[in-house]
C-alpha cells in the first residue's frame, strides 16, 4: 500500500518517514514541502539515507495512488489539504489540531480562527485506538491527538470511566524539547532551556480543551482540567502527572484492576508499578502507573513524545485504517538505557 | 565571628564554606569531616583553592572559641551534636530534618527511629526568614528548611495565610540532581537519570510533613498536602508547582495584592509574573509566581536548592541569630544564564 | 537459531537481548546472571516486557542447544568462559577486552593479568566487518571491538591504508555516559559529570593498545596514538576526532575518494561531509568524515556506543559467523531528533 | 569610578552588569541598546532585579562621565564606537573581535570586511592578565580575548616560551552553548545539540587567528594551530585540549615546575594535577594542567567561557587600567557542584 505525507520537512514529519522506511506493507510513495520541494528528503532528515530515495514534491497531485495521507502541517493548513484528499478517496490522518475538537466554537476560541471544513470535522474519528480502536478502523479521517493529550489521556482515561474518581483533574506535565518542533525559539534556546524547567502557557495551552473533551466523554459528563505543562531539559519524552481526587470506595488495589482490565491486552500501552520514561523512547510504548496518597491519586502518562505522542499513533492508526496488523512496523522495545 | 561545620565533605557543607569563605563578618574557625580528618578541606572541594586552608578536623572540641555550628550531617546525627553544643554556648543551625518537625511522633514515623533531644527540639526555630524572622533572630537553635519544603512554602504560604485558598494542596516538585548529594546511587546515575524526568518516593518523601506542619500553620487548620517530588536532568534548581482550589472571592489581582505585600521588601524572594529558575542560581534568591487558571491557582517557588535551598537561607539564618547584616554574604544576583 | 547471552544484567547484555528480540532468524535461548538468576530478565529490562519472556539462568549448561553465544562479561571472566563454549562446538563473541590483544604481554601490561587462553586468542579474529568481513565469516570465535576503537578505526583506517597519512595519530574522543555502564561511580554522578566534559584516563585508556594494534596494521608499521577520551552529558553517543599530518599529495578529494571507495557499499558505516551524531543514535549505523586543515586532517568517527559501538556490533558478527543476511535484525535507521 | 557598557541586551553584556553590580570600587553609570533603548534593564535581564535601577539608553552621549566603556556589540561594530570614545577620554575595552588582531589583512580575511579604525588598532592591548599585565595597565584601549582563545592560550602559553614543545599545536575545544550568544539558532535548538557533540567551523573558527598570533609570540616562531571547535550540551564553560610533540629535554617534572613559575601567584589561574570545569563556573577562575603522553603533551585549559572567557576577564583588565585592585569585584570561588 502507499502513503503519503502533506508536510515532510518538521519532526512529525521525518518520524513518520522514519517509521514507514521499514515497515513490512507500507510504502511513501509521496512527501510534500513547500520550502524542499526537489530536494532528496534523505538531504533533510540524513538519518534517513539508504532508506528513502524519494524527493519532496511541492503537492500530492492525485496520480501517486495513494491510500493514505498523513497530514503534519501547523493547524489551520490541515482543513485546507484534507476535503480534497476524502473527495478522492484517499483517507488522511491529521496530525495537526484541526480535527481534534467537536465543537467548533471552542476550535475557534482556543486556536483563533474559524474552522472551514466542519464536514469533515464531524466525520473526524479521534485517534487514540485503545479507546476508540473500532470507530478508527472504520473511518476515512483521524485526529491523531496531541503528545500531551495522549499521554494524558492515557493516564486518567480508565479511572475515570471506572466513577472511582471526580473529574477535577490537575495536569503536571514535562515534555522534552523536540515537541516545540523544529523551528528555534527563545525557549528552545540552549542556553535558555538547558539547565532550566520552564512551565509554559499555564492554563492556556491548545491541548487543554481536547483533553477536556477526552476525559468528559469518559466521565460522562464535563470534567475541569488544569493543564500545566513544563519543559524539560531532554530532547524525546513526555509525563504527564495527574492528580485527581479519589471517590470513597477507591483504593489502590481496585485502581489497579481498573488499569489491567483497561491495558492488559494492549500492545503498546503497559500498567506498571514502576514507570519509566527511557523504557518507552524511540518505540510506540507507553507506560501508565497510578498511585494513591491518602484520599488522592496521581496517575502517571508516559510516552515518546514523537512517536506514541505523534506519528507512532499516527502509522499504529494508519494500520487500523487499512486492515494490517495494528503493530505493523511497530513492534519493537524502547531503549530502555 | 568564627563559625564552625560539622560534617563538611557533603555537598551542603560545601556550599556553606563556599558562601561564608567570603562572608565580611564571619570566619569559618573548623570543619569536621570523619572520613577526611587531617585533609585540607581544598583537597576536597578543589574549588576553595585560595579561599581555606582549613584541615578538616575530626570533631568540633569547643576550644575553637565558635559562636555559632552549622550541623551538616545525615539526619539521626544532628541530634546527637546539638546538645553539647548549646551546652557549651554555642548556637546552633541544623541543615538535616532532625529538629523541623514538632511532633516526636510524626517524626518517628517518618524518620523511622525515636528523637533523642526532645528537649531542644522544643525551643528549635523553624529557619524560614522570611516568615519567622523574629523568633530566629532569639533562637540557639535553628532547624533549617529541607529545600522541597522551603520552595513549596515561599509559594504556599501568603495564599493560605490570606484565606484566599483552601488547605488541600498538590505539589509536583522538581529538582536538579544535587539534591541527592554526593554519594553515586542507581537514581543519579547519568546514564539513568540524564535524559529522563523520575517521580520518586511519590507520597513518601520526608519533607511531607514538613510542608504540612508549615502551611498548617499559616492556614490555621490540618492542611492536606499531596506531594510528589521528580528527579530533572539538571544540576542545581528546585522548582515546586504547587495546586490549589480557590475561595470564590479570590482573583488574579487580590492574589498578587497579598504576595506583594508578604514579599515586596523582602531582600530574597521576589514576587514575579514569569519565574526564572536560571535567576536564581548560585544565588540565596527565591521567585514566586502565582496563576490563576479558573478556579484553581497555581504558585510556583523557585530557588536554587544548595543556596536558598540549603547552605544560602543556613547563612541568612546565621546572620539574624548573630545580629548580623541579614544579607551579609549572600547579597549578589544569579546566574541569569 | 538459537543464541545465547553470558552476563545479561549489564547495558550490553540488556542491548543485545533489546536488538535479538525483534530479530528474524536469531533466538535468545539462554541468559545467565549471578546476581539475577531465576527472575524474569524483563523484571531487570522492563523495556523488553511483550519480547522476551525469558529467566536469567545461573550458567550455560551445554543442553540449550545454542549456535552461538555472546559473552558479556567484565574482561578476566570472557577468557574463562569462552573455551569451554568452543569445546562444545558453540561459536562465541567476546563483548570484553579479553580477546581484543594479541600480543599478551600487551594485554598483561594494560589488563594487569595474565591471559590464560592463549590458545583461542590466536584463533580470535577482531570483529570489525568493515575491514575483516572475511575472516569474521569464517571464525568460531570474535572479539567485538571496543566503543571508542570502533569510533576511532573507522575514523582513521581507510587514511592510514592509503598512505595519505602518517600513523601518528591524535584522538580526542567524547563519549556519553552509558559508555561507562550500569555501575554507578563518582564520575557518572549526575551532580559530577552532568553540566561538565571531564577528560579521564589520559594516555592511560585500555582502547589505545587495541586501537594501536588495528591502525598498526593498516598503516603497515607501528603507529603511535596519542589517546584523550572525555565524558560529556550525553546517555548515547560517541564521537571520535582523530587528527594526522598529511602527506605532501594528499588533498580533500583524494581523500574523499578513498573514503567513499572503502565505505560506498558498506550498509553501516556512511562517509557523509557533515557528520552528526543524533542520526546515528538507536542504530547500528556509523558516520564518517574527514575534513583538511592546512597540512592536517581531522577525522571524525560517529556512532552509538551502545549498538554500532558495542552489541548492533556483535549482532552484525553474529550475521556473517551464521551465514545470515549480515543486516537482518538492524536494518532500520537513527533516530535522527 | 563609573564604566558604561555599549550592547548591554546579550550574553556578556548582561554578564559585565551581573558582575559589575556588586563591584567594590565601580559603578554602571550608563548601558546602551538599540532595540531596549527605554526600558529597564532589569525587565530583560530579570537577575538584576534588585541591583541594578539603570534605564537602558540609545547611546553614551559624553555626559555621563564616565572612566571606562566595555564594549560588548557584534564585530565591525566596535570599531566604529571605540575612536570616539578614547578621543573623549574615555578608556574602553572592547569584547568583540575588532581590535585583537594586528595584523588588518589577517583581519580582513577572517571577518570579511575592512578594518576602518587602524590607528587604534595598533595601539591596542590584548587583555590576557596573566601574560600582559604591565601593557594592559598602561592601555587606553583593551582587545579582550575570546573565549576559545583564553582558554587555549592559558593552556598553551607557557610550554611555549619555555621552549620545551613546538609550536605545532592541535586544539580539541569544547564549549558550553552560551558562547553562541542570546539568539536562537539551528545549532543551539535544544532538540538538535541537547543530546549531541557537534564539530563545527572546523579549521574556520576566527579565534584560530588569533590563537596563532598570541602563541607565537610566544613560541617566538610562527605557531601553526589547528583548531577545532565543538559545541556540547552545558551552558556554561569551555574546556580546550591543545596537543603539543615535545622535544626530547621534555618531561612531566620540567614541565610542572614551568607551569608553577608562570601561575603559582596568578590570583585566577591555578595550575593543578586534575582540572576540573565545575570548579571555575560562575567565577573567573580557570584551571589548567598538562599531561605528558609519551613524546606528546595534552594541555587543559579550563574555565566559565562568560566569566574568565568573556565578561569577568574583562573586569580584570578594567582593574588594572583603572589601577584599582586586580581582583576587585571578582575575588569569590566557582560553584564546584
Amino acid at each position: 500500500m502507499k502513503a503519503g505525507i502533506i508536510g515532510g520537512t518538521g519532526y512529525t514529519g521525518g518520524e513518520l518517514a522514519r517509521i514507514l522506511c521499514t515497515h513490512p506493507d507500507v510504502e511513501i510513495a509521496a512527501m510534500t514541502s513547500r520550502q524542499s520541494a526537489g530536494r532528496k528528503v534523505k538531504e533533510v532528515h540524513p538519518y534517513l539515507g539508504g532508506y528513502l530515495d524519494l524527493e519532496f514534491s511541492e503537492r500530492i497531485t492525485g496520480k501517486e495512488d495513494l491510500d493514505l495521507v498523513f497530514v503534519a502541517t501547523p493547524h489551520g493548513v490541515a482543513m485546507k489539504e484534507v476535503p480534497g484528499l476524502l473527495e478522492n478517496g484517499v483517507k488522511a490522518i491529521d496530525l495537526s489540531g484541526d480535527y481534534r475538537l467537536k465543537d467548533t466554537a471552542v476550535y475557534e476560541k482556543w486556536y483563533g480562527h474559524v474552522h472551514t471544513d466542519t464536514d469533515n470535522l464531524e466525520k473526524a474519528v479521534y485517534g487514540l485506538p485503545e479507546f476508540f480502536r473500532s470507530e478508527i478502523k472504520g473511518a476515512d479521517l483521524v485526529a491523531n491527538p496531541g503528545c500531551y493529550a495522549t499521554s494524558a489521556i492515557l493516564a486518567c482515561g480508565p479511572l475515570l470511566k471506572s466513577g472511582l474518581a471526580g473529574g477535577d483533574i490537575i495536569i503536571d506535565a514535562k515534555s522534552g524539547t523536540s515537541g516545540a518542533g523544529m523551528v528555534p525559539s527563545d525557549r528552545t534556546h540552549h542556553p535558555f532551556c538547558g539547565e532550566s524547567v520552564i512551565p509554559y502557557s499555564v492554563g492556556k495551552h491548545r491541548h487543554t480543551p481536547e483533553i477536556e473533551m477526552a476525559v468528559s466523554r469518559f466521565a460522562g459528563k464535563k470534567a475541569e482540567v488544569t493543564f500545566v505543562p513544563n519543559l524539560v531539559p531532554i530532547v524525546r519524552g513526555i509525563i504527564s502527572s495527574c492528580y485527581f481526587s479519589l471517590g470513597k470506595d477507591a483504593d489502590q488495589e481496585k485502581i489497579d484492576s481498573v488499569y489491567m482490565k483497561q491495558y492488559g491486552n494492549e500492545p503498546f500501552v503497559h500498567y506498571t508499578d514502576n514507570p519509566s520514561l527511557r523504557a518507552t523512547i524511540a518505540s510506540n510504548h507507553a507506560q501508565v502507573s497510578v498511585k494513591t496518597v491518602g484520599d488522592k491519586a496521581v496517575a502517571f502518562g508516559v510516552l515518546d513524545n514523537l512517536v506514541k505522542g505523534a506519528s507512532g499513533q499516527a502509522v499504529q492508526c494508519m494500520n487500523l485504517m487499512l486492515g494490517l496488523k495494528e503493530t505493523a512496523g511497530l513492534d519493537y522495545p524502547g531503549l530502555g538505557v
